[in-house]
């Protein structure tokens, strides 16, 4: 794990988060991005070298959708750059981490991502992910 | 608002909550520390420039016993830094925001602190800190 890359926020209304969030970290949302393969819209600010990533399901199917009919708007994600995704698997695999996915997938913000069991990290669902062309 | 300065999580059982940390992380715990004022012990893990704080309760009254009484284990709260927290807190007390602190008080790790409600950040408890001698 090098860094957090990003902190993702599920979020009911993502116009109105925009707001809040512009006004409570007195930056500008510098990025807005559909993510069809996820069924969820996202925008992204800046915050020192770390960024937060509000995330509005777009369906039904999304599992933004599923998390906020269970759970109150709120931390949804912790993510963390790796250098490596698939060796960075292989260890987390090895030391017992179950992966919600077995290869890595296309997600926002130009990265292969795949999510460690929140089960595993007390309750933090954790994603890992690597900038493509990164390697 | 000047970067992330941690992300708290509260923990039923530190100790265990803390070889699951090394592990993901893949770092040794650098602190622990007892905050008596909270009644919580911390452990702290360094990524990147950023740290990730375990919480866990050393009594009833401690807020991350309450808070687990009503949720899961989780992230609790995000923290930034700031250079000046009574600067911020007028800020965002303009800006509409709630503050669960009327004056700065005294948190792990040398800082002073003030929490924003997280019915005002989507959900989110946001920590304003603030390094003792910073200024």
């Amino acid at each position: 794990m090098q860094k957090i890359e990003h902190i993702g926020i599920a979020v009911k209304d993502l116009a109105a988060a925009k707001e809040v969030y512009e006004n409570l970290l007195g930056v500008p949302c510098y990025k807005e991005e559909k993510v069809e393969s996820e069924s969820v819209n996202t925008a992204f600010f800046r915050t020192g070298n770390n960024k937060i990533e509000l995330l509005a399901a777009t369906n039904e199917d999304s599992a933004i959708h599923k998390y906020l009919d269970k759970n109150r708007e709120g931390v949804h994600h912790i993510a963390f750059a790796v250098q490596d995704i698939h060796e960075e698997m292989k260890r987390l695999r090895k030391a017992g981490f179950r992966l919600l996915n077995e290869e890595p997938k296309r997600g926002a913000d130009n990265k292969l991502i795949c999510f460690v069991h929140p089960k595993d990290n007390c309750g933090v669902l954790i994603e890992l992910c690597q900038e493509i062309n990164n390697k």
